[in-house]
């Protein structure tokens, strides 16, 4: 009898076809006028997982509809949810890629397209992967279901909604997120953490237009010079956050957990390459990876004011806006965290201005616990998949579906990456390594065979 | 005999007339596809100087050309030159204006056309009294010159080198600037006092491209972080300066100063309902009207860094630029403050980041003296022309022609304004007084008669 991995091996070119053919439609869920293209790949990948010898079907949300597929023959035996999304980033900026984004092509050991790593071929290698059991095996030695949504880019808006009114459907111990990636090439990981979220825009309103700055300039306060003072304030030296009350609840790094990161093989040069900086930097007496992964932060995503064209223009800004955004990690609560900032932000506004704060978004961080039969399995299952043990990571951001899993489903997630950190997912010439979608197909084969024991 | 001035009254609705069909041509310096319309502006104003009884002729410059024209026939008496420009600022943005900009409506008192204060309406007032003179008193007690550039709203880019190459052709006692304003609606102004400038632009980079907050934030240094705080370093409270040195060379406001500022009738609670503030504010220790001329300030004029669409991107930016400008007093020097600021800069930026400044503007403070023939001869025109003694104003803007006539031909500057301060330049609704059009030529005819004594 041919087993799982033989299957796989058996059938590689038929994958990446498929694979291909999923990467050729642009299925982007914020361009409305791509609304047939999101319908059409939801097809497809109903499709598939009924060729896969799932039960599937086209479950409707407020938005763009999931994908749904089960395998429900084992009794008694525990069930795993599959997470993924069909949906991927705009293209933009187009001129940057090699060729077209939805041209999927192979480069080296790579497939560049647009969703490459973000999440369709991550989430097809899971697929791939339950239906080599199902072809070999006959049946599933535990119940298989696989969600996929085409929301994720956009924030997943009607997800929350949607588990909560599909509790029973997708009621499970486990569930999978392939949307993370490997510590590094060939360094498989599980990622056990993951920072939370809050997201604030911060508007200052001044006059009522733009003015000339040396007619007004100095009688009244400009709001972009009102912006920075109050974004500089959030600020503390080498990256602190200076806002009253923030490191309250923040859990300090266990000393195993310390030692277990510098046993990584972190390539701190390569970093500072790769990056492009002239230097690295972070809050002091903590290494690079843990500044990372276990210590929050403050970044501002976005600033607007004024005259922002080639050379110069004497305005007296109206309006200035800042986009920022804090990385949390436990114990801090993202609603208490967003609560100190706009009352801090409110107590340094001077008067002289209108100041308007905007909530983005918001997610709880997570520690996934690292024992437990769920966390084992994935261990064996990378160990068969990639041929060695996976390291132990956290991440910086966030994923914020994580936490309504263990909300709403009491469900813990085991976040098995399948891409690499230089993947450039959202940005031009996105890419997966082939080699890691075959192996992603063995290594979720293994996980249902090692759960099933 | 008709007087200068009764011509004026029997050639207003001429007058007017002509300056329509002058507001009508598009003559933005700045949008290459309108060169044509420069040219053809250029020839308009050069017919009208010759109609006027001028020796007038088209300049060329190493840009749009200027005109010329002069009338020189009274030997061993002194010279008046008039300056002007003919080109306009861009009309965007469109859907603001009520009526097309280069479609002038008379609305009420006033012409509303772009242009029709900033400079066309202004110029045209001048050489309409020079005219007025001409056609009644047969021959000029003085020698007029008249100089009407195309370049002014992109900075006179070859203004300079085109003074110091036709310095005997435009040599002169005298310049006649009518690019300001009056210091409120019948309260016509002669400005004795002008800020300097110094425009600065201050670029902060960080990693080679775009990164993701959550994967790369807290381990390298935002740009846009940074250069939050390096704009807010500069800043003291309530809108000091906080560059090292910036305050050494300022001179202090003179008390009789101070008085006659006091005795202005100035509405701080118009200003404020004008300018849609809160609340105004400025340095301690100073009414609104010495902060706005006799004080110098620092204004972010720009900022642009990472995401600024709608919503939430979690970006951490490359780059992040702030446009920002200091209004300079007496004595004040433009390269000594750019080079302070430059140190400054450089000195606080983190070795994380790289960080560029470009040099956008620059420009010296300006105090006429207010003793002498020619200031004692405007105020009489005012008088003749307004009906009323014109008060002394300072401008928190800059107008580096000043400087050049002063450096290059030693001639006074006489900044006469016709407009008036919430004529919209540069902005939709661009608007002049059709009543200060007309007492503008007679003050025009005035001046040169009271020159000529």
């Amino acid at each position: 009898m041919t087993s799982p991995s033989e299957y796989v091996q058996t059938h590689r070119a038929e994958a990446l076809s498929e694979l291909r053919e999923l990467l050729r439609i642009p299925s982007v869920s914020t361009d409305d006028s791509l609304k047939g293209e999101m319908a059409r790949c939801a097809s497809f990948v109903l499709d598939r997982m009924k060729k896969a010898g799932l039960d599937a079907t086209i479950l409707p949300t407020g938005g763009h509809p999931a994908v749904y597929g089960e395998c429900l023959h084992a009794p008694e035996k525990p069930t795993l949810l599959l997470y993924g999304h069909y949906d991927v980033q705009p293209p933009d900026p187009l001129n940057l890629w090699r060729h077209g984004p939805f041209d999927p092509t192979v480069e080296g050991e790579y497939l560049v397209a647009r969703g490459a790593t973000d999440d369709k071929g991550q989430f097809y290698a899971l697929l791939k992967g339950v239906e080599a059991c199902l072809k070999t095996l006959g049946k599933l030695p535990i119940n298989v279901k696989i969600l996929i949504e085409g929301e994720e880019e956009i924030g997943s808006p009607n997800l929350t909604s949607f588990i909560r009114n599909e509790k029973s459907r997708l009621a499970c111990n486990w569930v999978v997120i392939a949307d993370s990636s490997q510590f590094a090439k060939d360094v498989p990981a599980i990622t056990y953490g993951l920072k939370g979220l809050v997201y604030l825009e911060l508007i200052v309103r001044g006059p009522r237009k733009d003015l000339h700055s040396g007619s007004y300039g100095g009688s009244l306060a400009n709001p972009a010079n009102v912006l920075t003072r109050m974004i500089a304030a959030c600020q503390g030296p080498f990256g602190r956050v200076a806002i009253p009350g923030f490191y309250d609840d923040v859990r300090p790094i266990e000393d195993w957990e310390r030692r277990e990161f510098e046993m990584l093989p972190f390539d701190e040069a390569g970093y500072q390459r790769e990056t492009g900086v002239p230097q690295l930097f972070g809050e002091q007496g903590f290494t690079t990876l843990e500044r990372k992964w276990a210590r929050p932060t403050l970044d501002v995503n976005g600033l607007l004011s004024g005259f922002t064209g080639e050379g110069a223009k004497t305005v007296l800004p109206s309006t200035a806006r800042a986009k920022f955004s804090m990385r949390l990690v436990p114990d801090q609560d993202p609603e208490k965290i967003a609560r100190n900032t706009r009352d801090f932000l409110r107590e340094i506004a001077p008067p002289t201005v209108e100041i308007e704060i905007l909530s983005h978004h918001g997610a709880k961080p997570v520690l996934v616990p690292r024992s437990g039969k769920g966390v084992q399995a994935a261990v064996k299952a990378y160990e068969r998949g990639f041929g060695k043990s996976p390291v132990f990571i956290r991440e910086g951001g966030s994923i914020p579906v994580v936490n309504t899993f263990q909300a709403e489903l009491e469900a813990q997630s085991l976040l098995l990456g399948l891409g690499l950190p230089d993947d450039d997912a959202h940005a031009p010439n996105e890419k997966f390594r082939i080699e890691d979608f075959y192996r992603g197909m063995v290594m979720m084969a293994a996980l249902i065979e090692e759960l099933g024991r």
